[in-house]
């Protein structure tokens, strides 16, 4: 009989996949950072759906500040919405709690959210509460994108430049609780159409870069140099090397994103004129499919490490 | 220290809604069946924004047939679509597992998923899977109703004649896992404008009818014979009266409405030529707000049993 820890969150998806039922008016299903639908044959928007659990023993441990573990539940969700261009409106939460959870705890964790949301311009409109063994936060996200310009996945093409908002790795020492969703550039590189793929970081570059070269069809090489290591990841003293934690720590909810090599100036030069947040340039996609590699000066090596997998079980950070 | 076993559900969601930003194009937040949201000025449609979670030992025993685990997680959003007269349309299927879960027993519970929400037309487009202990769906829901439309649970005047969908109590025998979101009733009430505040009966008549006249501002007379008592609430054999079973067990998936009493004779010739399922007049809105009293025969006696408590634990059906 064979167990999800066996086979993966991936492969899992995959196969529960193919099971459930589309309808004509959806654009994106499964696959991507949210699903994509389309109201009506002239609605100026495209409506994009996500949701993300936020769970204690998982997603935070049991001591995390109650703000923080609200503020890290809608986070999540924006950071979705962020990585297809998405502008925030409404979201509900689904509340797991157990009966003796103090009341000002779960208001404590409830205030961390709506501060969020209320910055990015996102209304909470309800959800729902059960009582359960471990503390959980479900949030459900609608955003929306102009018509037709949802920033997809798959789109990346060999010769590619890619980029990554940020500095990545070691966000299990507190980053995971106090990130920025990227919603203000996100939007950004939607208006203004600068990429042909966008995702973000959530299980780690590794990982996700995976996920994009396998949708887009393509390979990659990755700039060692380039790939930008926080300090927290520097800081961490264990067997493995600041880089390889940037590389496959995950949480960091950064954007990764690829542009076409002739725009790749002039997207830098407007990158900076619009943002102080470091945008690198840390590879390029090319036509090996799914190959992916790392060049450190004039050797090239394949890429082994892998970021975060769900399914097998880790210790709680 | 406040718990949140002593303050119960719905306090809870009082303290928790006050702290939570809003839109200007919210139609109607936290307190109804779902979150109404209107999306441009001359659309057509008003959405509609549900979530609810099913969870082990507490929606579920864990010897549950996967199909059937799956098909009340989307049967409780559908029915609460159906609550506001709904139109479903999309959904999101958040999932926890343990990481020695069987992938077999995940591909049943997702193709008894999808099964429900084909044949109720709704696409089920993406979601998130993540490792927990206890084996968990939260199911999120968009659906529609035609702009201004949706029915709300507070649109009760005293006067107007109470329903109820099909037969209550007992739902712990085996119907919890087993019920017809009422949809097309829904839809049905909706579109002919009969119901002045609707509500799914999911806590229990005793509760969820309190629920309606606190949002309503009337009372309520219930007439005992009338009430339609299931042959599962007859066969229950404990120290509660079946009638208490109907009263009290919750997850019904009923529709509880009110109709004004000058439409009552007309609503009900209406409903016996649209539907073969029952629909019992069970009493009336009365002006005395919060007061609900059972009339049996000549006597009238104060409502005193209550539903469902989610946060105070019981024994698992």
């Amino acid at each position: 009989m064979t167990r999800v820890q066996q086979i993966g969150e991936d492969a899992l998806i995959r196969r529960l996949a193919g099971l459930l039922p589309s309808r004509q008016d959806v654009v994106a299903g499964i696959g991507d950072d949210c699903a994509v639908v389309r109201t009506g044959r002239h609605d100026a928007f495209d409506w994009l759906l996500k949701s993300d659990p936020v769970i204690e023993g998982v997603h935070f441990a049991r001591d995390a500040a109650p703000g923080a573990i609200g503020r890290k539940a809608v986070g999540r969700v924006l950071s979705d919405l962020a990585a297809m261009g998405g502008e925030p409106l409404w979201a509900l939460i689904n509340l797991v709690a157990p009966p003796d959870t103090p009341v000002k705890r779960l208001e404590g964790i409830y205030r961390g959210a709506a501060s969020l949301a209320k910055r990015h311009g996102m209304a909470i409109v309800g959800g729902d509460t059960s009582r359960g063994k471990t503390l959980e936060l479900h949030v459900f996200a609608v955003g929306r994108v102009p018509r037709g310009c949802a920033v997809p996945r798959s789109g990346a093409r060999a010769g590619d430049v890619l980029y990554v908002t940020g500095v990545l790795g070691g966000s299990g020492e507190g980053r995971h609780l106090k990130f920025e969703p990227r919603i203000k550039e996100g939007g950004w590189l939607c208006a203004q159409g600068w990429a042909t793929a966008m995702m973000d970081v959530s299980d780690g570059l590794a990982t996700d870069l995976r996920r994009m070269t396998a949708a887009s069809g393509t390979g990659a090489v990755l700039d060692v140099a380039a790939i930008p290591v926080s300090a927290a990841a520097r800081r961490c003293r264990d067997t493995r090397s600041s880089l390889e934690h940037a590389l496959a720590d995950g949480e960091d909810f950064e954007l990764l994103l690829a542009v076409p090599a002739r725009k790749a100036v002039a997207f830098e030069a407007a990158w900076r004129r619009s943002f102080t947040l470091r945008c690198s340039r840390i590879g390029v996609m090319t036509k090996r499919s799914g190959v992916i590699e790392l060049k450190d000066g004039k050797s090239c090596v394949p890429l082994t490490c892998r970021g975060y997998e769900h399914f097998v079980t880790r210790a709680d950070s």
